[in-house]
């Protein structure tokens, strides 16, 4: 007993859990050691959406360099300081940026240092990137990112899945990213409210019917709660587990994947399926953001065709390091049992994917690719496409053997909502 | 760091392992508070099995009272010292019978102590009772255990799941329950060898043939490679994790769960295929055992009554405890989800049968059911028959609709094999 009393008292002591002010995170930046030059003047800019961390900018304008650093806050904005969150998220974040920079290198922000008391982790500076959400809504295109995401997704998920590691070093690795608070949002927010009367909800008055018709789709709440039971209990391999666009840096020579949060052992689709989503949603708005109508079959061709190499280029890549990296010989040495697991990535990918659109729509937290639409009836057209294209892909999903199947359900929908 | 430090110095000074003597025991179990009178005259002898523990039973003649004393052994004695276990499993043991006995009372029997230092349990004394393997070998028949088995699964297995209870708190309970050194034994003994040639097999030279058939089966290398991952990966309920006729306790009013060491978060059908494959090879040696034919008859009969009934009470067991206690809301309300999720269920049951089969007869450990056959040429028998029947069930296994496939397969089986 006593020994426990000794530890408690050390702890309470250490704990100093607070936000930092500005001038607190620069100070804690100037602790890295070689980083910024002796006594460089350093400016702070809180540069956080603010949903569920602090995030500061801070730069030394003199030698041109800068840091970022993030703080978990102990709550979720979004919804008040009523929805606490574990500060342990930063943790796990911290643990699988460095992990995730062993497997996939370059591809993710470089870590300089954890600080578990402040729940804090400073990293490499990413400012002359954007936010690849934003950059699509611009139109830009990204040439070098369905190479980069794919390789980033068959290192990350392959090498921290039984396929690809110790199957005993795994089960510690589970144990290490057990992310309660996290996979909850999900759950609630992806895999129930926009399926019932739930009041996270938030549509527009104008698709009442289509969210309603979600509610009573009972073909499809099968297939979601199929889904939903594989995110509960399927631990694959280690998921960034919010994959999505506006988690992502880009330039057209770079992709860095960021904010891995939701990090967690779950099924390898709901990583793939977040990419595809999030670029169909794009693909929903594209028509108020383009006016010409050339332009705007390019900009969706331009889509759709790296909706297609992601997944091709996944699963090559995949394929690939099972049949170089197998850790598990019966995997590896079972006769169709690749083919056999690959397809049940691409059902699954699909699957979330559609998922994650519909969630996008009627659900809690909206995509600006579509929200920030000012016209109501433009906006309203392009919520009624992804609706549409999601809850296809959901219906789809166990049926699926093709990518190209996913793709045409893309283009008739479209043919369907001129 | 100083904090750590003196935190390592009191586990040093605390760390007391050692293997029990007989006499330290007995000492141990005075400990039980108003178990045993005080001044008692103990005696205590050692029954474990000796593969992975030390088993004292402490009795008191004058009262006729009497305690277990389990102790965890740091290897595994079936391949000698060269085998580590984590201790560990003792706490794994301790804290899965607790927990049994909340969901399943009466069931498993009673821990009046765990001792973490000494990797120790203490807990009933069930030496009136008899070791179902040895009771069935004897042609003894168990009426009331189908009942209690199957309630022993649902709840426990229900309880542990998504479904049964929070699903945050079930992530935490994931994390207290992994279990890599004992998951190992079963992924290498179950889910490999009998499928490779593995210098951990063990099998005699009359079914050569029948061992290298299944090193060239590739459709039943898909299937055990699909059923392989399962088990690593689906975190469906907090499993017994090796529920065979060895760890039950019976008399014909009494059934009693022992031995939850293996104890994880997995698959369902892992813990239902379990008791079935038992059945089913003490089925495969009971022509041996019973002479008389119509006594045989009946027995094999009692054996397949029992598996189908077994399977019949926990699917309405399990299917009760979703209709009155679903902690999940899609899940109870996805119209046709509960069915699906049950088929899964039976599935699984009848494919992990087939693997808990095979091993038995050409893996590491043998069951007594069949290996104490004295007769060369019927224990072939029996070891073939045993094979035939795993490996259909497991070629079946994906395909299953209802457990008479199960017991088609069996009756067949006996036919081609009299």
């Amino acid at each position: 007993m006593l020994i426990f009393l000794k530890i408690q008292s050390e702890v309470d002591k250490l704990s100093a859990y607070h936000p930092l002010t500005e001038q607190e995170a620069i100070e804690f930046s100037r602790s890295i050691p070689e980083f910024f030059p002796a006594g460089a003047v350093l400016t702070s800019r809180e540069i956080g959406d603010g949903n569920l961390n602090l995030v500061f900018h801070i730069t030394d304008a003199a030698s041109g360099k800068g840091l970022i650093v993030k703080q978990a806050l102990p709550y979720a904005k979004v919804v008040g300081e009523s929805w606490p969150l574990t500060l342990d998220r930063a943790r796990i974040e911290s643990e699988a940026l460095i992990l995730q920079n062993e497997l996939a290198p370059g591809l993710v922000p470089t870590v300089y240092k954890y600080d578990a008391e402040l729940a804090l982790t400073v990293m490499e500076d990413l400012s002359d990137h954007v936010i690849m959400r934003q950059g699509l809504v611009d139109g830009n295109k990204y040439p070098k990112f369905a190479e980069d995401i794919s390789t980033f997704m068959a290192n990350t998920l392959f090498f921290t899945s039984d396929l690809g590691m110790n199957q005993q070093d795994k089960k510690e690795r589970v144990k290490a990213f057990i992310n309660p608070d996290l996979c909850k949002i999900t759950e609630d927010l992806i895999f129930d409210d926009p399926y019932t009367d739930s009041p996270n909800n938030n549509f527009e008055a104008a698709i009442a019917d289509a969210a309603e018709a979600l509610r009573n789709d009972d073909a499809l709440h099968l297939e979601v709660a199929i889904l939903r039971n594989k995110f509960l209990t399927n631990a694959q391999a280690l998921l960034h587990g919010d994959l999505h666009t506006g988690s992502v840096f880009v330039t057209a020579q770079s992709t860095k994947v960021i904010d891995p949060e939701f990090a967690y052992y779950g099924p390898i689709g709901f990583d793939v399926g977040a990419v595809i989503a999030n670029l169909l949603l794009n693909y929903a708005g594209q028509a108020h953001w383009i006016k010409d109508e050339a332009e705007l079959a390019d900009f969706r061709s331009y889509l759709l065709g790296s909706v297609r190499e992601i997944w091709t280029k996944f699963e090559n890549k995949f394929g690939a390091l099972w049949d170089e990296h197998n850790a598990d010989r019966l995997a590896s040495s079972a006769s169709g049992y690749k083919q056999y697991y690959i397809n049940k990535l691409l059902q699954d990918s699909i699957g979330f994917a559609g998922c994650k659109m519909v969630r996008r729509i009627v659900g809690l937290a909206h995509v600006a690719d579509i929200d920030r639409i000012e016209d109501a009836a433009e906006r309203e057209k392009a919520q009624r496409l992804a609706l549409e294209i999601g809850t296809s892909l959901i219906h789809l999903n166990r049926q699926a053997i093709s990518i190209e199947q996913a793709i045409d359900i893309v283009l008739s929908a479209t043919t369907k909502h001129v």
